[in-house]
């Protein structure tokens, strides 16, 4: 196996907070470790498109000084975090991982990101993704745990970059599996909030069910970066935006936990099942009841309304992006992938009639999984149906991230899990609005089966 | 009083689909005739910031061969349109009324713009809006009944442009009263169709209400450019789309209506109250039950439930608009005006608690006005507290808008009232996603006081 010079390893920021605010260290010295980290893999890696170093120690300087001063703007004051490329920034070229977007620059940030900086973060670079964040990887980022693999998409370079210790954080989006996916590759974290939770204005993101998350160290990483951009830019328009505490949500034993399988088992590498079944063992054994759909009649309804999601997803996505896709090829066909070009396909051969058609069957889906809510306090998968496969042409099957984003649910991917001595992510998919409570249970589950995890050669997190 | 050289009159394409058909008239003498209107008007009106004139007549002269061979690609094929410059255009640039996007070309068609080019119409220019559609006129354009009035915002040059016969039908949003007020001002027809009934891709349009409609010359035109729109784009990506059927909805008389004074009421001209009130006399009189606050239960809960509309407006949209000002702000604060900043600053001082009481007080006014629905047909009111009034650095008071805005109605403004020996709308305002029989109401309204309304001095549509 070809690996980068050290195995990579997580940088948690929350984790530095009581040493940022004793003083004995500072964002500048984190920011350093994270360039240690840039300089150290990004050369084989290649998770960025963009890095903007000089500002970001300027950013730092003057974080470590409101720290210095006891006069921080948030818990993310001094945090570097790394966009993915489909959200524009100010300051650097968003160029969606397509050559229509070759050097442009749209002259603002996204939403996300000026909230980010309001916070007091530091916006590090620009990262990886697939073309306008589908299927097609033009850039060439590879799996920090074996360069021979994908990182995973379309939050390619997020995951990657995320793996090594560059950054603690970096944002994402997903409308099919673009979280949960490169987070179970990279063991990282990943996490997809509850629709609309987070504001998506200002990027290339015109699929409905579509949301702005992030990747992270951990869970509190990806929970404080979140909550301290939802406060100033607020959910998409309409949208309550991320509900719950300022502060990272304690660990809570769930009572009971759902086992689903979904569509994706039928795909799943044995040893993904495996690791997945022992862990569901072992969180069975811990004393939480495990609901399936063989013995619990609404699991069995669930895996039934879910049973199709990926040509029912297939199909809203395409629809979502007839446009812009439509004028793309109007103007510059060449420079779309074939499999961009047959998306579009899907949707021309569409009628409005069709697309209301998959609405209604996905609010039919929506309302079974909500009457889960009665009989479980989350449900569980796996977050991808093995490791990162090798090859760097596809970014892998995401058909394990599906349900929860045709659901509009939040979903977690966990690093707790391996299959071919690699990273592997479990799943915990919760309900509506109720971010904070999945983070509850994904908080225990990580305290649970880390030493479980470390014991069979897991990572920790 | 200074008016431009002819009286200013409407151009219907649907009422040349006849003779389109039979060959005693083309799209390209249609657009002739179009351009003459341009020639005669535009020199004092100022409609248009972009025109493209030539491309207009190939595509004229395209379409004129398809209705020849009868091979039409739809209703509008060939109809010329106007598009407010907030919506993008692959080969026009976009400025957004603003200083902030002087020469801005995004290299792509806004959706409805795709849409409404692949349904065989002719984009010929984009048309004056306020800056970033919210207050401030930096562009001059006049009202064609009287040069030293307004036309209205934000679609002010799409209002215009439809008024003096520039075209039949002109693109516009609405995200306060930014189409009603300008159809009301100009003496054209307005329609803001239900919420998210057309895509609103690629244009600046972030208020979470706000929805892409039409001003034409008729119900009929508008109707036909929306619905081709919505099959070819959908609606907002997860939203069914425009409800109805291909041709417009024939004329149907209903058998109630509320009469709905709003907050409006206070700041109406007594002569526009006397022009609606006499109308709704006449409506009454020709069999139709007329409900009011007095008499019945559910138009008094509206009244009361909408009775704090602007007050939510303000904080609604200001809020759904602090992204992206805040990153224009950040940028070039002085190409911004002072309203906008001052929005920015509202926006500013709320907290995402604040956002979501407004949210939650919203869907209870949009709940109490679905009841209604029980008891009428539509609802009856003003679209403009008077008629336009005289001045260019203002575009008027936009009360009347603010309810079918905020509950996410359908609502159009017919060219019935007169003020001032001006036009002055009746507004009809619907219920959700029954935008097809709010125009059945109103093209019976239409066929009833259309009489009544040339014998006032009034306008035919």
């Amino acid at each position: 196996m070809e690996t980068a010079m050290r195995s990579p390893s997580l940088t948690s920021f929350f984790s530095a907070i009581p040493d940022f605010e004793s003083g004995r260290d500072t964002p500048r010295a984190f920011l350093e470790r994270c360039l240690a980290a840039i300089a150290e893999f990004e050369p084989e890696v290649g998770a960025f498109v963009h890095l903007e170093i000089e500002n970001a120690k300027a950013a730092a300087d003057r974080s470590t000084e409101r720290w210095r001063r006891g006069k921080t703007i948030s818990q993310v004051d001094g945090m570097p975090v790394a966009i993915k490329d489909i959200i524009e920034t100010s300051d650097m070229p968003t160029q969606m991982g397509s050559p229509l977007y070759t050097g442009w620059r749209s002259g603002r940030d996204g939403a996300s990101v000026a909230a980010v900086r309001e916070a007091g973060a530091i916006v590090l670079g620009k990262t990886t993704t697939t073309e306008l964040a589908t299927r097609h990887p033009f850039h060439t980022t590879r799996n920090p745990w074996d360069l021979r693999r994908t990182p995973g998409g379309s939050s390619s370079g997020s995951a990657a970059a995320v793996a090594c210790g560059m950054v603690p954080a970096a944002l994402g989006t997903q409308g099919l599996s673009s979280i949960v996916r490169p987070a179970s590759y990279c063991g990282c974290v990943g996490f997809k909030p509850s629709l609309g939770a987070i504001n998506r204005g200002g990027s290339l993101d015109t699929v409905a069910h579509s949301v702005h998350g992030a990747l992270g160290a951990s869970l509190s990483d990806v929970w404080i970066v979140l909550r301290e951009i939802a406060d100033r830019a607020g959910g998409d328009p309409g949208f309550a935006g991320l509900i719950g505490p300022s502060r990272p949500p304690l660990a809570r034993k769930p009572e009971r936990l759902a086992l689903i399988e979904t569509e994706g088992w039928r795909d799943a590498a044995p040893e993904a099942k495996s690791a997945f079944t022992e862990a569901v063992e072992r969180i069975g054994a811990a004393g939480v009841a495990i609901r399936r759909a063989a013995d619990c009649g609404p699991v069995a309804k669930v895996e039934s309304a879910i049973s199709n999601a990926m040509a029912m997803v297939t199909a809203i996505n395409a629809w979502d992006m007839r446009w812009p896709l439509n004028s793309y090829r109007n103007r510059d066909a060449g420079k779309m992938s074939k499999a961009l070009l047959a998306q579009l396909a899907i949707a021309e051969a569409m009628t409005l009639e069709d697309y209301r058609t998959r609405l209604a069957e996905r609010a039919q889906m929506r309302a079974v999984y909500a009457n889960l809510a009665d009989e479980c306090d989350a449900a569980l998968t796996l977050a991808a149906t093995s490791a990162a496969p090798e090859g760097l042409g596809s970014t892998g099957n995401g058909i394990f991230g599906v349900p929860g984003s045709l659901l509009g649910v939040p979903a977690v991917s966990l690093p707790l899990l391996r299959a071919e001595q690699l990273p592997l992510g479990l799943q915990v998919v919760g309900f509506a609005q109720c971010d904070a409570s999945l983070f509850a249970t994904a908080a225990w589950l990580m305290e649970q089966l880390r030493d479980f995890c470390a014991r069979e050669g897991g990572r920790q997190a």
